[in-house]
């Protein structure tokens, strides 16, 4: 075979062989496809797309240039989740101890924030001591006696897409169909899953801000998970803005102890349960998505959830004393306030700009390489539909310095939008997707 | 700039700026923009294209990625010769010395054979001695006091076109007009020319087997050369059977001798009296193209450019006595002749099957690195239209062994069509483009 005829055929707009593609993907762990011409291959499949097929064949590829996470095990339904990305998004944080609390086990690996979202990893480490990086060993046993661990992919796991998307993130092939999705499920089908449920963002803070891009990439993932053997369920959710009250590292896990506490905005608290019980359903773990609701709202309330928590981050190295009093997470020295320069109705932060504004501050990275600082971020005073006057604190700004905190309020002022009505109600969920769509009983929260 | 912008706009079809090509071809030259960007850059260009302007632009940046060499010290229109390439196609060696005898200076570089065409290089260098590998100031030196040089090109020409053909060879963004284009007139305007006549071959022995993918190349290359400000004309000619007897390269050599001394085959001799006469005419060596076309015939006849060769061969460091005396050529051991199986008419010879045989002999290459043997080839010893007997010779083959010829014998008897009825007569010439299409004169030979 040689890797010419293969980027020729796609150049051609010809559906590969399974054969074909494995070879290219191989070559791309092995080094013996060199990069110029996977980058070709790449530009071509991005030109001219790859069949449902074609991509169940790519993701397999890619999950076998690397290690496939035996959980068998492990009894039960392994379930985990996987978010496209948005602003102040930390459901993870709640939904994996919660989820496992209540008997279903938890495998999730995630990754670091890059660009304007935020990246579980990265909220994690601001717990001190937590250690991300377990060894699969140690991830496979952690996941066996907890029933749930919170690691970043390891080398082991799909090499090839790590080869490919280091290509594509500088040949203009990274917003491809296929290859997001391959990308995405090959290394969720490496961690050992059985099941998996999607949260598909769309909106100013999303990665596919337009909702019809969100739909297709929704549909997209859903086909290629249910081809490659997973039980699968997703929303369609809402991510014009940010997700709860607060954006930067340490903040979101001081918001998600509070809903794990039973508290928490009513938007996050919503969605958690949403994701949860959608994990806990796929999983066996309640015969039906409204008792699994149930449940999961039960075990917020109750502290079972928040104990899963405790357990897991003492497991992982964690200061647990942080988890019990979160005052002591890190915390930025300068703190300052927006205020509303007008009367009237809070209608929306725009979540894009809030998310560039807290990457500008810190508490995200423009490179790969660049550090975070788990201090640094916004928290929301006021949250869209509350009535504010001229003056109303809006959003508190933490940053390490006056300056910093000067340069943030220049980024999210812009982002405020206060009208004189009342905003109208904006749906979280915008549509439920793969095995949710199919459940007439999931229909009726 | 960034490569990856670049390549995005390219990506979705748009237009590149002059700045964004220049940029990427000095990349290209000099090594800062990876491959692995420009490989994915050339597969957006292949499959979105480049306008007319972009691929002047393209051309022009490739041109100065190098020495563009002065001949302004030589004083007349400087015209060269360039052929898409076919089997048998050996017009340069008489067309050059032919028009630089007639006072026209014809600075040529020119290329080795690659795939199933051959190689005026390789040609010339079965001569021994023949140097095709002379410095800039060499080649500028002997143009000025001869008229002629007939060389390859050096190191300092048209480097980005070289870094970026060796990518698109394995990454199967050759076929690509804009591409093809960019590099044949990025050399040729490197060399210092100021006039340009072009032969653009169709059928089977071509690179465009397809009259249509012939035709759309000829009018891109008209096109690019007149933007380039070139002095264009062109002809669109029949590449479905061999030109001339002989293929191999000092079996051609010997052929174009036989040229020069007034003899040899009518199609050889009119296409090269063709083509020489339109170089003449644009190099304004007469007035009209008939007035060229018969002083060429006559510096044919009367040994005037036999001289020129032999002056170049010599000034070069080639052998004079194997112009002399052909017989002194590199010869192959083993002669074998193909008879005739049936009794008619020699309808035709596959072009692209002789070709490809003639390579499998030794005559050509199929990759860049191989040697080429001199001697060996085939020489039509009956020609299209002839009537044949059972028996009747038709080629011969000049072989290293009678394996070797046996083998060939195998890939050339497909090759050969014999009718019962004479063959319908083939027009040699298709088409006329450019400044060639706008004199009437040139219509009516």
């Amino acid at each position: 075979m040689r890797a010419v005829d293969i980027i020729r055929a796609k150049r051609d707009g010809n559906a590969l062989t399974r054969d074909q593609i494995t070879w290219m993907v191989r070559g791309a762990s092995d080094g013996s496809v060199p990069p110029y011409q996977l980058s070709a291959w790449l530009m071509a499949v991005w030109l001219r797309g790859m069949s449902p097929e074609e991509t169940a064949w790519l993701t397999d590829a890619m999950v076998r240039s690397g290690v496939r996470v035996d959980l068998s095990a492990v009894p039960g339904v392994k379930v985990d989740k996987h978010s496209t990305g948005g602003v102040g998004d930390k459901t993870s944080l709640v939904i994996a101890p919660v989820v496992a609390a209540l008997g279903v086990p938890v495998p999730m690996m995630s990754g670091r924030g890059l660009g304007h979202t935020g990246g579980t990893l990265d909220k994690l480490e601001s717990i001190r001591g937590f250690r991300t990086r377990l060894t699969l060993d140690e991830y496979r046993q952690q996941v066996a006696e907890l029933g749930c661990a919170l690691i970043g992919q390891t080398d082991e796991v799909a090499p090839a897409d790590r080869t490919l998307y280091a290509l594509r993130d500088v040949t203009a092939t990274v917003e491809s169909l296929p290859l997001i999705c391959a990308s995405i499920l090959s290394k969720k089908i490496a961690e050992g899953i059985d099941a998996l449920v999607l949260d598909v963002k769309t909106g100013s803070g999303a990665f596919m801000a337009r909702e019809e891009d969100a739909r297709a990439l929704a549909d997209a993932l859903v086909g290629l998970a249910e081809r490659s053997g997973l039980r699968v369920a997703a929303l369609l959710t809402q991510m014009d803005v940010p997700l709860g009250r607060m954006i930067g590292n340490a903040l979101e896990v001081r918001e998600c102890v509070d809903v794990l506490r039973g508290g928490g905005p009513s938007d996050l608290v919503d969605l958690s349960v949403e994701l949860a019980a959608l994990m806990l359903w796929l999983g066996n773990g309640r015969p039906s998505v409204a008792e699994a609701r149930a449940a999961v709202r039960e075990a917020l309330v109750d502290g079972r959830g928040l104990a899963m928590f405790r357990r897991i981050v003492e497991r992982q190295g964690g200061d647990v004393g942080m988890i019990d009093d979160p005052d002591t997470l890190p915390k930025a020295p300068v703190q300052a306030d927006v205020l509303a320069t007008a009367a009237g109705f809070l209608a929306r932060y725009d979540a894009g700009m809030i998310g560039r504004a807290a990457v500008a501050l810190g508490a995200g990275r423009a490179r790969a390489e660049d550090a975070v600082d788990p201090g640094v971020g916004f928290e929301l005073l006021a949250m869209p539909g509350d009535r504010v006057e001229i003056g109303t604190p809006l959003i508190r700004i933490h940053a390490n310095s006056a300056g910093d905190a000067d340069t943030a309020r220049a980024g999210i002022v812009p982002a405020i939008t206060i009208t004189d009505g009342p905003p109208a109600p904006r749906p979280l969920i915008l549509d439920r997707l793969g095995l949710a769509r199919e459940r007439p009983d999931y229909h009726a929260p």
